[in-house]
């Protein structure tokens, strides 16, 4: 299989370096080429140039990007879309000024997703979230990673997780799967948190990998949720059994959660609302990339996370949704894009390598994913006619998405 | 011309009460029917119910709405989307902290769009901004407002109307034109404004008014633009050549526009980040809708007007999405109703009433647009299946369109 990419108006993520994220100052630079061609073979990129080189030859498939960019689909590392039913109400309440505990006890929260993951079928759980993959991939997803979470039992932990493995064999994407367990202590555990654990380690754990599930191992370490030294253990568990850590911290506080992670090698510490100079020392020189999510600040309207301070001290840091029902309902990278420019005041070159090869290092696909380089996959997001890249962030209420390429096959 | 719309999962807007706007508590009722029809005629509604008591009959065009929410097509009462060329150059010089100045100096601005307009032809400007319109329409927009004022001469704000009233021919939505060549001092007259407002009272207003190109008049009444004096002097003029007014006001200081908007009978201000208690109590009692653009203060980093303040005031408020490409370059009203929501504390029941029938109201189309009732314009907005009206403004990401129809016809 053969195929053809013409009329690019901008190739944009042109990398030739092999490296594997791309850091501080360096975020800002992002190689394009104007009047461009992509040529892919097996599914992998094969080759690119300016039109006026375009090889001869034959192709299985042709697409005319009619002067759209063409970018590297994007990469969000970060997500939460196995969920049975949305949860406006909630919103509603918070609208109205309702409280945490008020909102718990009307049906919000991550127990009360549990509680209805709980009565939903594996079946019922996939037909509602593939179209919300499906979403992802019309905003410029090609990779995603997809967390458990509202099972918060062996039995419903595992069902979630097989879910995100039919996705995964069903969606043109790739998708990484994670087991995150602790993303609450189990209403039947409150009040026996430490059990709660032992459960996560020696029961969970355990059977998500007898089936091989899950990629990565997940802890929600903040205050109120699990403690640094409870994630350490979490995450040593995992690690036994292959998985590597990528967790959520130091999103309600400054919780040690930064620390504990890149002690444990994790390859992504994700949310980080409350990071100061202290953890921006710890992930200088670390393997973890940071990861920010600015859509849950936004629609919770929390402080967004320092990017600006992180990346000029030296930090590569990486976008994602955090689609999920409760604090973003949204798996719309573009839209993410707009954000991290608007409000995280990242330029947009630094959003787009954030979104793409550092979203690719956060889910172990830098390799493959996540640039425009020759031998990677070619996966790529094409774009109505723009008039520079920048344009694409700046129209922050437009999809801009004209077709979608993964593998070198047109999906959409 | 007769037409059905069938199996609606909720109709959305109901109200045969004859009001001309909602106010007050009353924003946040609107009425629903689950499991509905409507049928048009003629381009309006001739009649809705219940789908089991849909009645026998003949259609020329029937849609199915599959369970999805049909809604009152969204009315945009204030645009800015004839222009020549995008500015996110300036966007990218804003990230990296430059002042306003400097932007200026570098291209930005409202005179920099001026001398673009000014090279453009009125072909060029029609074809630049149509999509624009179109991609309104598919976010479920059906009549909208555009405004001149980049051209800040009598010749070029001739154009743009002309480009505008070329628009309002070519679409089947719903247009309505205002003139605003007083949306700063153009070039030549810095330093001599005065000599400005004469221009435009003695020479562009009667020469827009023979042509018949505006039906409403517009001033940037706030600091650094137009004094309260010189607004009044241009509504006055306004007024005499038959333009209601429409003001922008109190966008960058407590600057007196709402007080002189509400004396020269002002159909709308719009803006408002500015607004106070003496503002609100001016407002109350008076024919003016007070308008407000959350885009405009998400894209610039903005306080947010305060828009809860004023509806348990007991003011009614519309939204508007101020598309332009300096403030927010977006008509993305389905993403407007999802700022409203979680930026300006409105419910999802005051933010479609915004968005609306005060939307309408903010156009002088009451009578015929903004709510499902019988003899209205069949203007209607088809969305995705969804669980509840809420979810539409709480899905921030998700554009949910599946359709628009439009004075009974299907556009979408």
């Amino acid at each position: 299989m053969k195929s053809l990419i013409k009329n690019i108006g901008i190739l944009v993520g042109i990398d030739e370096s092999g490296r594997d994220r791309i850091m501080g100052g360096e975020m800002k630079n992002l190689a394009t080429m104007t009047d461009a061609y992509v040529i892919c073979e097996d599914g992998l990129i094969s080759s690119y140039g300016s039109m006026k080189d375009l090889p001869e030859g034959r192709f299985d498939e042709e697409t005319d990007a009619r002067g759209g960019a063409v970018l590297p689909a994007m990469c969000d590392s970060h997500t939460h879309i196995v969920y049975a039913g949305s949860r406006e109400t909630e919103f509603v309440d918070k609208i109205n000024g309702l409280s945490y505990e008020e909102i718990a006890r009307r049906g919000g929260g991550i127990l009360n997703s549990a509680d209805r993951l709980h009565e939903a079928s594996e079946e019922e759980l996939f037909e509602e979230a593939m179209p919300r993959l499906h979403q992802m991939l019309a905003s410029g997803t090609g990779a995603a990673e997809i967390k458990s979470g509202y099972g918060l039992s062996t039995k419903d932990e595992i069902k979630m997780l097989r879910v995100i493995r039919r996705m995964a064999e069903a969606s043109p994407m790739t998708i990484r799967a994670t087991f995150l367990g602790a993303h609450a202590v189990a209403r039947d555990y409150i009040g026996r948190q430490g059990e709660y654990v032992d459960l996560i380690c020696n029961e969970m754990i355990p059977a998500v990998a007898a089936e091989g599930l899950a990629d990565f191992v997940d802890v929600f370490c903040d205050r109120g949720f699990f403690t640094p030294e409870e994630t350490a253990r979490m995450l040593e568990c995992g690690a036994k059994f292959g998985m590597r850590p990528k967790i959520h911290a130091n999103e309600l506080a400054a919780s040690g959660g930064i620390q504990i992670g890149v002690a444990h090698k994790a390859l992504s510490v994700d949310h980080l609302e409350f990071t100061g100079d202290e953890e921006i020392a710890v992930l200088l020189g670390s393997g973890t990339m940071p990861t920010i999510l600015p859509g849950a600040a936004f629609f919770l309207g929390m402080n967004y996370p320092p990017a600006r301070k992180m990346i000029d001290a030296g930090l590569g840091v990486a976008i994602a949704s955090d689609f999920n029902p409760g604090s973003s309902p949204s798996g719309n990278m573009k839209f993410i894009l707009s954000l991290a420019c608007i409000k995280l005041r990242m330029n947009p070159q630094e959003a787009i390598n954030a979104a793409t090869l550092n979203g690719a290092y956060a889910m172990g696909l830098q390799a493959t994913h996540g640039s425009v380089t020759k031998g990677k996959r070619a996966d790529l997001w094409i774009t109505e006619p723009v008039s520079s890249l920048e344009f694409i962030p700046y129209a922050y209420g437009v999809s801009l998405t004209a077709g979608m390429i993964l593998g070198g096959k047109r999906v959409l």
